[in-house]
C-alpha cells in the first residue's frame, strides 16, 4: 500500500478504473462480469484491459454479445456452455503450475456452471478433470467418477443444485478439500439455489462453499489451492 | 452397491451419465426435467434413455420443444396441460398393479400440476381417478367428489394453491394417506406457493407434502403407496 | 357430514370441543399438543379425552408436566426422549395390523424426533424397526442398517437435520415410499431445520415430507401407509 | 386538525405524551401495550390515562406486573387468559351499542388471543359470543358453533394458528364479514404464525386480516364494524 | 350443508365445478381470476357461469384477452385500469343497498388496484367515492379528501404501496373501519409490497388488511361492512 | 398545516393530486417515478407539474418513453445512464448553494445509480464530484479518488453492490458523513442488493443508508446535508 | 495510510487491537459494544482505551455489568434507559460545536434507543433536544413537538417501531435532513423491527436510515451532519 | 464401499453408530457437537470414541458440561473461549505436517469462533498464527497483522461478523486462498450473521465460505489446504 498509486490504475472514461497490479498482488487473472454492463462500457473495458494485461476473462457473456469483446488486437476464445470468453494477447502463454482440480457435477443442468469453474481454473494454471451427471440418485456413479480420475486431483469442485447432496457425499469419501458450488437448478421452495447453498453450508462433512452459480470464484479458489500442492514438485 | 458399476451407466457426451439400474433399484421410471436443459442435451439424453429402458417421462416440456423428444424409434405421447411427454418403445407395455390413486384439485388453475401427478402415477402402474375445482370455497364439492370416486382410492393426492385448505379438509374426512401438493397459484404475500406449502406442512390433520408444483414426485410417491395396497389382492 | 352433530363433540369448559368421532373418520388416535397449552387446559382435556376414547397421545410433554396427565383412571406411559405420553384406559388393547415402518435417523441429536415418529406409528398399529446415527458422513452405515431390517419395512421414515442428505440417499436405494422428517439440528444459515426441509423438498429422488421436527404426523402417515400393505395378508 | 393542540395532550415525564382526544376522534378506547415498557413508565402512564379518560386497556400484561396498574383511584379488572387489564374510573359505565361480534377459535391454544379480541370488543360496546376449539380437523364443529350463536353475530372474528383453514372455511359459509386472526401456534416452517397469516391473506374466500396474535386490533375493528350494524336499530 | 349437493354444482369439462349457491350462501358475486388460467378454460368457465348466475366478475384480465369473455349472450363491461370485466345477463340489475365505501389511494401508481376495489364494491351494491394520490408526503391532501366525501362513507379502503403510511394516518383520524390494501409499488428492500403489507399489519391505529394488490377481497369485504350500515335505513 | 388547503393542490384527472407546496415545505424538487405509471398518467402529470413549478425530475424513465415527457412548453434534459429526465421551464435557473457532494461508486455496473444520485444532488443545488469503479478489490483506488477530490466534499455518497465493502472502508477514512447506496448488482444469495443493503446497515463504521438502487433519495438527502455546510459561507 | 503503523495501535491481550487514531481520522469517539463481549475482555478493553483516549462510550451495557467499566482512574457516567456508559478521564472536557440535533420518538417503548442516539450526539459535541411519544396515532403531537423545538434543529433523528410512519410524516414537513431509526418494537409479522426498517427505506419522502435499534450510528451520523451546520457560525 | 462394513462401525446404545474409519477415509479427526445432545448420550459417545480412536474433539461444550467428557482413561484439554475440548488417549501424539494456517478476526467478539477454527486446525496438524481485532474500521491493522505473520501462512481463515468487510479486503491483498467465516455478531437486520455470510458469498475478491459461526469446518478445511502445501517440503 505504498508507492505511486497513479501508476497502478488506468482510467476508462468516467466508468472504469483498471487495477493493473491485481495479478501481481493476488495471482488471479482479471474477470469482467458482462452481465449488467452496458455494451459500450463492456467494449471499452475489454480494450483497456487487454492493453494492460496479457489476458482477461469475460463471464456471463451471452452469444449475442460476443462480438463486443472480439478484436484484431487479441484472441477471443468463447465457451458457449460456460458463457465465458478468454481474451488474450496473441503472444500470451497461459501459466501451467501442475496442480490438479477435479470438477464433478450432479446433473446435466449443472454443466454450464461446472464448465465455468473448470475453464477458469484451467486458464489460471491448473490441470483439470471432469465428471458430470453423477448425482446421488445413482450413487455408484460417484465412485466410478473418482476411480476414473487418475492421477487424483488435489482439490475437488462439486457442483450441484436442488438438494445438493453430492458435495457432502463426496467430502465423506475423500481426503482432499472439496469446494461446493450450489446451482440455481430446481423449482419451488428453495429452487433458486437457496436449498443447494444451505445444504453445502450445513454439510456434516467439511465443505467449503461459494455463492449460487459462482463458477468463477470456485475456479479461482480451486486453482489457488491446487497451486499450493503443485509447488511441492518444483 | 456391489458388482461391476461400469455396466450400470451409459455416458452421453460429457454431460450425461445414465443410471440404467434406477428402475430395478427404486421401481420408478426415469424422469427427465426438460426445463433448464439445452436443446441438444435434451435430445441426446432422450435418445440414450430410450435405448436403455422401455420408457421415460419428460417433464416441464413446453409445446415448442416437443419435437426434440420425438423420433421414429419410439412413441411420444404428449400431454399439453401437464407439460409431460411419455416416451416408450413401440413394444413397451406399461405396468398395471391395480393400486388406486385419487387426484383432487382445488381450482381450475391447479389442473396442470394435478394432471402431471395423475399421469405420472398412471404411467407407473396405478389406476387413477380425478376431481378438479372442488376447493373449500364451495365445501360441499369435496363430499360430492369423494362419493363419486368408486371404488375408493387407496391414497389421495390433493393439489391446491393460495391458502391450500383443501388438503387439510380432505385429510380430516378420510382414513387413507393424503399427499398435499402446493401450487404456485396466487399473488401477493405467499402467492408463489409458499403459503400453500406452509399450510400443508402446518396442517392439523396428518398430511404428507411434496414441494411447490411438484407433480412428478407426488405422482411417483402416490404410486409407490398405492402399489403397497394392490399387492393385497395378488 | 350428516346425522346429529351434537352427539359427536364433548365440550370441555370454554376452551375444548372434543371431536369424538375422529378415530372412526380418519383412523388416527387423538394427539394433544402439550406445548403452548395452559396447565389447567391440558389436565382437563386429558380427563375428557380418556373418558371418550380408549387412548390418546400427549406430545411435546416435558418431564415436569407429566404429572398433569397422570390419573388413577388410566395408564400413562411416558417416553422421555420422545417427550411423548400415551394415555390409555386400563382395559384398552392397542391395535396391531402388521404393516411395518422402518425409522432411520442421521445423527444422535435426531433421536428424539425419530422416537416420536416411531412410537406414534407403533401405538397406531404398525410394527416398527429403528436404526439411528447412520448419516451419510459414514455412508456404509445406511447399507448396514438396511440389511439389518429383516423383514423389510413397507415404508421408511428418514429423520435428518443439517443438510439432510440421508432421506435422498435412502430413497435412491429402495423401492418403498420414504417420508423425510427434517429436524431443527444445526446452526447458522438454515440451521433451524430450514435447510433440512428444503433438501427433502428438493430431493432428486422421490420423497414425501412433513414439517420440521414433525415426528407425530410422520408417525401417523407412515402408519396409514404401512396399514395399506398389511391388509394384503388379511 | 384545528384548535389549540396544547389542550389535546398531557405530558408524562419525558417518555409519554397522552393523546386525550383519541376516543373522540376515532371512537376507540386507549390501549397501553405493557410488553416492552419499563415498570416505572407503565405505572405513570396508567396513572395519567385514568386521570384523563374514563377507561383504558392494558394489553400483554403478565400476572406478575398487574400490581403496577392497580390503584385505589380506579378499578382494575384483570383477565389472565387474555393477559388484559381493564382500568376504569369507579363511576365509568362502559358503552353498549348492541352490535354483535362472534369470536371463533380453532384450537385450545388460540383461546388467549381469542379472549383478548372478545374482551376488547365487549369493552368497546359490542355484545359478544364465543365458540372455541372448533377447527377444521373436526369440521362438523363449525356448523354446530354457528347454529349455537343466536341471534347471529353481525361480524365474525376467526382465530387460528398453524394452517389456519378455519377462517376460510367460515367465510365460505356466512354472509357476514369475517376477520381472521393468525396465531403463533405451531412449530417448524411457518410455525410462528407466518403460515396462518399467509393462509388468511391468500384465502379464496373474502377475508380481512390483522397481524399475528393481534387480538387487540381484531377486537377494536370488529367493534367498529358491529357498531355500524347496531345503528340500524336506533 | 344438507340437501342434494348435485344440484349445487355444474361441471365444466374436467377442470371446472361451478358453485351455483355461493351468492345465496355468502352474498358475494362470483369472481373468476383470469391470470393463470388457460384461454379455453377461461372461455368455458365464463359461458357456464353466466348460464347459472346473473353476473360474474373476471379479474386480472389483460386487454388482449377481453375477447375471450365477450359473447352475444351477455353484456361485458371492461375497466382497463382495473383489469376487471363485469359480465351480466342483459336483464340483470345490479343490487343497490345504499351502504357507502370510500376508496383512498396514496399515489397515481396505486390507482389500478384502487379502482379494482371500488368497482367490485360498487357492483356488489355499495355506493362508492374516491380520492387518489393523497399520500402523506403531502399530508394536507388527506384532510381535503375526507372533507370532500359527503355524505361520509361507512367504511374506508386505503390503498398504498411503499411505506404505506396512509392507512395508518387515515385510521388515526376517523371513526369508521379502515381496510388497508398494500400495493406492489416500490423497489428495493420490501418494494414488492412486503413493506406496505407489514406497515398495515403493524399499524399503531386499528386497521384491517388484505393481501398485496388484493383489490377484489378489499372490495368484497368493504361491501359486506357497508351493507351492515345500510340496513339501518331499510 | 393551516390555511386554505384547496389552494395547495392541483387535481389531474382522477389519478393525480399535485402537492404544489412541497418545495416550499421540504426544499426538494418534485420527483415523478415513471416506472409503474401508465403512459397517459405520466404525460398528464408532467404537463400539470411544469405548469405549477419551475422544474421536476422524472426518474426510472426508459429511453423509449422520453417522448412522453417532452413538450415545447419546457426543456427536457435526459440522462440515459441515470434514466433521469430534468424538466424545467425555459426561464428557470436551478439553485446553486455551494455545498459539495462527492459520489463514489465501487464498480462500472453501479454507475447508473451513482449518476442518478449525483445529478439529483446537482439539480437540487449542490456542487458535485465523482469517482467510479474504485471498489475495495483494488483498495489503493479509494485513496487516489479521495486525493483527487479537491476541494473536499462536505458529504459523500458511496454506491456499491455485492458485498458493498466500499462505504464502510470509506467511512473509516473520512470525517464527513457518508451515505451508502446499495445496488442490485450481483447474483446468487443476496445478489439482488440485499447483501449490499445489509452490509451498509451492519457497518462497523458510522454510515447512513438508503434503499437498494435508491439514487434519488440519496441525492436529495446528500443535498440537504451539503446545504447545511454551504450556509456557512453565506 | 502512511507513516509508522505500529504507533497507531495498542494490543490488549490476544483479543484487542486499539485503533488510537480513529478520532483523528474520523472525528468520532470510540464506542465499545458490551453485548457479546466476555467480562474480562470488556474490562481490559476499557482500561486500555481510557489510557489512550480522553473518553469512550460503552453501549448495550446492562446495569449488572456497569461495575466492569468503573475505575478510580476515570469517571463513569451511566444512562440506564439508554444502556450507555460514558467513560472519561477526569480532566476531559467534551467537545461543543453548537450544531443542533432534534430527537423525536414515536412511542414510550422507543425511548431507550432514542436516548442512546441523543446522548451519543451530545457527547460528540451537538446540542440536543427531544420530544418522545409523538407518533402518528395522535398526529397533532408532531406539530406541537416541532413548534417546541426552538431554535430549530439542523438535523432530526426520528425513532419509531411497528409501522414507523413518523419518520416519513416528519420528513414531509421539514427542510432539514431526517435520519430514521427503526426499533424492534412490535410483534407478529415484521414485529422485530423489519417492518419499521422497510418503512423507512421505502419512504415516499427523502429519509436516511440506520439499522434496527441502531441508536449509536444514528447519534454519530447526526452529529457529523449537525457539525457541518455549526461551522457556519464560526 | 466394499469389504465387511460391520467392522467399520461401533454401536453405542440405540443412539450412536461410530464411524471408525472416518479418519482413514477423510483425514479429519472425529468432532462431536455437544450442543443439542443429551447428557447421557454425550458421555457414552465420548467413552466409545476414545476407545476406538486416538483423539476426538467435542465442540460447543459449555463449561458446566465439561465434566461429562472427562475420564481417567484419557486426557481432556478444554479451551473455554472456543468452547472446545480435545480428548486424547494418554499416549496419543497429535500429527504435525508443517502446513501453515493464519487466522485473522475482525473484532474482539469474534475471538471465540476464531479460536475454535485455529485450535481445530492445530489439532489436525497445522502450524497456526493469529491476529485478532484487526477489522477494517482501522484498516492499517490488517497490513500490520500480515507483516507480523512470518513465515507467511499457506492459507488464511478470516473471521468477521456484521458487514464482514475484512475477508474481502484481505483477499484483495494476498495470493493465498482465504476462507471467510461469518459470525453471528451484530444486531438488527442481518445481525445474526446473515449479513456477514452474504458479504463473504458476494465478495468481489475470490473467497471461500463456511456457515455462520462454523469454526470447526473452517479449521478442518484450512488444515486440508495447508497440508497440500506442506507436502512440498517433505
Amino acid at each position: 500500500m505504498t508507492g505511486n498509486h497513479l501508476l497502478w490504475t488506468v482510467r476508462v472514461g468516467h466508468f472504469g478504473d483498471l487495477d493493473t497490479r491485481r495479478f501481481d498482488r493476488t495471482g488471479t487473472p482479471e474477470v469482467i462480469l458482462a452481465e449488467g454492463k452496458r455494451d459500450e462500457h463492456l467494449e471499452q473495458l475489454c480494450r483497456a484491459f487487454v492493453g494492460e494485461a496479457d489476458m482477461a476473462l469475460v463471464s456471463r457473456l451471452t452469444p449475442d454479445r460476443v462480438h463486443l469483446v472480439e478484436s484484431n488486437a487479441w484472441t477471443t476464445e468463447y465457451h458457449e456452455e460456460a458463457r465465458l470468453a478468454l481474451l488474450k494477447t496473441n503472444e500470451a502463454t497461459p501459466p501451467k503450475h501442475g496442480g490438479r482440480v477435479g470438477v464433478i457435477a450432479a446433473g446435466t443442468s449443472d454443466v454450464g456452471i461446472a464448465e465455468e469453474a473448470r475453464i477458469t481454473a484451467s486458464v489460471s494454471g491448473s490441470q483439470t478433470q471432469r465428471a458430470y451427471d453423477v448425482g446421488v440418485a445413482g450413487p455408484h456413479r460417484i465412485d466410478q467418477a473418482l476411480e476414473a480420475m487418475d492421477p487424483k486431483p488435489h482439490v475437488f469442485v462439486a457442483v450441484a443444485g436442488r438438494e445438493a447432496a453430492l458435495p457432502t457425499v463426496l467430502a465423506a469419501k475423500v481426503k482432499e478439500p472439496v469446494i461446493g458450488v450450489p446451482t440455481s437448478i430446481g423449482y419451488g421452495h428453495g429452487g433458486d439455489g437457496e436449498s443447494a447453498l444451505m445444504s453445502i453450508l450445513q454439510s456434516c462433512a467439511p465443505l467449503l462453499a461459494v455463492n449460487i452459480d459462482a463458477g468463477i470464484p470456485a475456479g479461482l479458489c480451486a486453482d489457488k489451492v491446487a497451486k499450493l500442492a503443485s509447488r511441492r514438485r518444483t
